[in-house]
């Protein structure tokens, strides 16, 4: 996972073109409309495509990030020209991809691990290889792969190192498979390495609900006796609890810290930090002698879509800072983990990549996937994520949408969220809004794919009634 | 291991008299005359003893913290009166104790764990249960336990919780039992609890001859494949590069830093550090990712015999701070381990001291026994520990010290120097000049016990040729 060729897959892109719509916003810091990466061919490319050679004519769609910003900074281009392989690469026709946090930091400009813009994000992937490149011995063309690299995935066609793939077992779907790198390679060297997880612990598991947070409560089953405690709102919670969450806590109108006292008067064990700011205090202070804090983000720095200074002033204002001598006083320990700055440790992620994909053959994990977009959908996708709304991963598919969906989608979604209001009415305003949002995409792609389509109705049945999801859960 | 009850066993001692000479230094600070703890009997307690109760003709000898200082501050007292017990408790009769950096510390005022003065020092000890009180149905007389407790234990007669105790394997000394609880429990927590040490890992093991380095060098060997990096003054590597260590380090000669980079440039999974201040940054800078420094003393504090405030606040203004966002982006882990402040994690202590107890009959660990001194010479076994001179753990012995021993020292110690001086000149002149207070106590006790005698006598051999030591060691 070297950094540094991240980026390879777009330097063949002879010429892009972007496919929706431009925005309504003052294009200051954006440039939209210029490739990617520039090319010494691309201004002789001629315009028009008659006869150009077959490398040529080959084109695929890319997100690209135009600038910091709004959702809307992330646009869906045409780039064209087939990516050349470099000895050791493969190129991956990509099928599904994972959305991640650090994607919504990095569109605002908080997550220095992505290049400046223009760049295509998207840290995971899965796909079937297409081509392999010169010293590649242990991939052929037709493998189905999962990828984790620094960026540029969320496209159609990805050139990155062949030991940045891994081989997907029997019985993944790719949804899945996009699913599972950065969650559960977080979760797991954060359990497993730092947190060293042993039978009968007890853990706090902040979003328990998100990507991270359904990765470590199922790694946490796999260890005896371990109680979990996990924040989400209260709507989440039968899913969680169905997933292994002992003690589920509504962070929105409960202290969690009391919650979690009122059980564990002595404190916990490890406590996953996705928060920062003055959450590290609260998570130091809940960790019992030989207890272990794991920060792995600083999730409280993103309020809104665009970078809000306050809140990263206020997140960083707050940021813990730890003494050595209240550690050993303490006998505490503090961990930092951020797979994106795991670079390199390339044996560290196949060991751990590894165990991980054994433990799913074995039936042990199972990512979830909370909802599938297409790539024209992003915008959605990245607003179900960053306004929480979300159980388990948002995907994205590379499959283009239907253009009956696009036409349909108001009426179906207005009908569904009407029937929706009558059955929750827990759910605060804000919440409601965004749902809106979220439901439109459920209904657009009814179709799509067989796996996705069951993943897609547990989503939807789970919203009406609460009995069956178990089956998706485990 | 509940510190509150820690100094039960000298509330009956109903009057104390000083055996030692008084020291040469105003007592502005200590007490030595006054009983350690008051009594109501005290005052009505006869001063003479012709036809006092048998309980009043108890009489054991103590090591008392008269005040905050050098080493004449602890001072050996007759106390008078059989200690009561209370439920749970049990009365040991000590025959070993164990010396700690602790210790030292706390005879400057720097180790808050030990009550105030006058108070007996002293965590770890090894003897026979002479009574055991109500409610304790798994102890019995006779019994050869060792103990760990907050203090307390450098006195003939010590009564403690039995829940402090632990049953010494056969065919363990008694030196060895005192040697055992706090330097490995402490590198077993630090190696297998915080650094989760595994097979094919690296480590710096800083003071590697000193008691908790050469416990953790040994824990190391049970744990495949994993690369010791060890700092010591030249003289001691030949004994622990045979106890383990791969790569022995002379700190006062080298930078440790450089030396490490030079055979592991990508730097190491786990660094021990005793030291704090400056050498605490040089640490967190060797780690690689994932990789955990463990902090657990601030040793660098200690300069000279009495508290030097010089060096206190260089390394409390050197000590080591850390942001949570350098460990995000570093995918670091800061840990602090005291075993003092491990006060009432009765469970983790006796899983710790279990599995090391199995360790130690499995022949896989075996404490290395620098020096034994009598109570009488405390001042001296504080002086080779703080000065450095040992390698592995320094004892006190409770019993007497003979008369004979004590006439003959000064001209045996001479003569032993100059030989030393003739067979190696690596030494620089401080080290030369503490040593020749280290060999007066090794040649003063020349018969006192079996076990002991062996480990006097191959300390005595390792300075003279070095060919042997490699029995004593593993």
């Amino acid at each position: 996972m070297s950094g540094d060729d991240a980026p390879a897959q777009q330097q063949n892109a002879e010429e892009t073109k972007q496919e929706n719509e431009p925005s309504d916003e003052p294009k200051s810091e954006s440039k939209p409309e210029s490739p990617p990466v520039s090319s010494t061919e691309a201004a002789a490319t001629p315009a028009a495509t008659e006869k150009v050679p077959e490398e040529e004519q080959f084109t695929y769609r890319s997100l690209v990030l135009s600038g910091y910003g709004g959702y809307d900074k992330v646009k869906l281009q045409v780039k064209k020209g087939k990516p050349a392989l470099k000895a050791g690469e493969v190129m991956v026709r990509v099928k599904a991809c994972g959305l991640n946090f650090a994607d919504l930091l990095a569109r605002q400009g908080l997550y220095d691990r992505l290049p400046s813009p223009p760049v295509t994000p998207g840290m995971e992937c899965s796909g079937e290889i297409e081509a392999v490149g010169e010293e590649v011995t242990d991939r052929k063309v037709g493998d189905k792969v999962l990828v984790l690299n620094r960026c540029g995935l969320w496209q159609e066609v990805a050139v990155v190192p062949a030991t940045h793939t891994f081989l997907i077992p029997e019985g993944m779907t790719f949804e899945e498979a996009a699913a599972l790198p950065v969650n559960y390679i977080t979760a797991y060297m954060m359990l497993f390495d730092f947190g060293n997880l042993r039978p009968n612990q007890s853990i706090l598991i902040h979003s328990a609900a998100g990507g991270v947070g359904i990765a470590a409560t199922q790694l946490c089953q796999t260890v005896k006796d371990v109680t979990v405690f996990g924040t989400a709102s209260a709507s989440k919670h039968e899913t969680i609890s169905q997933g292994g969450v002992t003690h589920c806590i509504d962070y929105r109108t409960r202290d969690y810290v009391e919650e979690v006292r009122k059980i564990s008067p002595k404190g916990l064990d490890i406590v996953l930090d996705p928060l920062g700011g003055s959450d590290t205090h609260k998570a130091y202070n809940l960790l019992k002698p030989m207890g272990k804090l794991i920060t792995y983000g600083a999730a409280n720095m993103l309020a809104g879509q665009k970078k809000n200074l306050l809140a990263v002033a206020k997140t960083w204002y707050h940021q813990f800072s730890i003494h050595t001598l209240s550690l050993i006083q303490n006998n505490k320990s503090v961990c930092g983990f951020h797979l994106g700055y795991l670079d390199g440790e390339v044996e560290v992620i196949l060991q751990a990549m590894t165990t991980i994909l054994d433990l799913y053959r074995q039936g042990k994990i199972k990512p979830r996937i909370d909802s599938t977009y297409h790539l024209e959908q992003v915008g959605d996708a990245m607003r179900r994520m960053q306004e929480r709304n979300n159980i388990g991963k948002v995907i994205l598919i590379t499959e283009p949408m239907p253009e009956e969906e696009k036409k349909e989608e108001p009426k179906k979604e207005e009908k569904k969220e009407d029937k929706k209001k009558e059955d929750k009415k827990k759910d605060d305003k804000k919440k409601e809004d965004s749902k809106k949002e979220d439901k439109k995409e459920e209904k657009k792609k009814e179709e799509p794919k067989k796996e996705e389509k069951n993943e897609e109705k547990s989503e939807v049945k789970k919203e009406e009634k609460k009995e069956e999801p178990k089956k998706e859960e485990k």
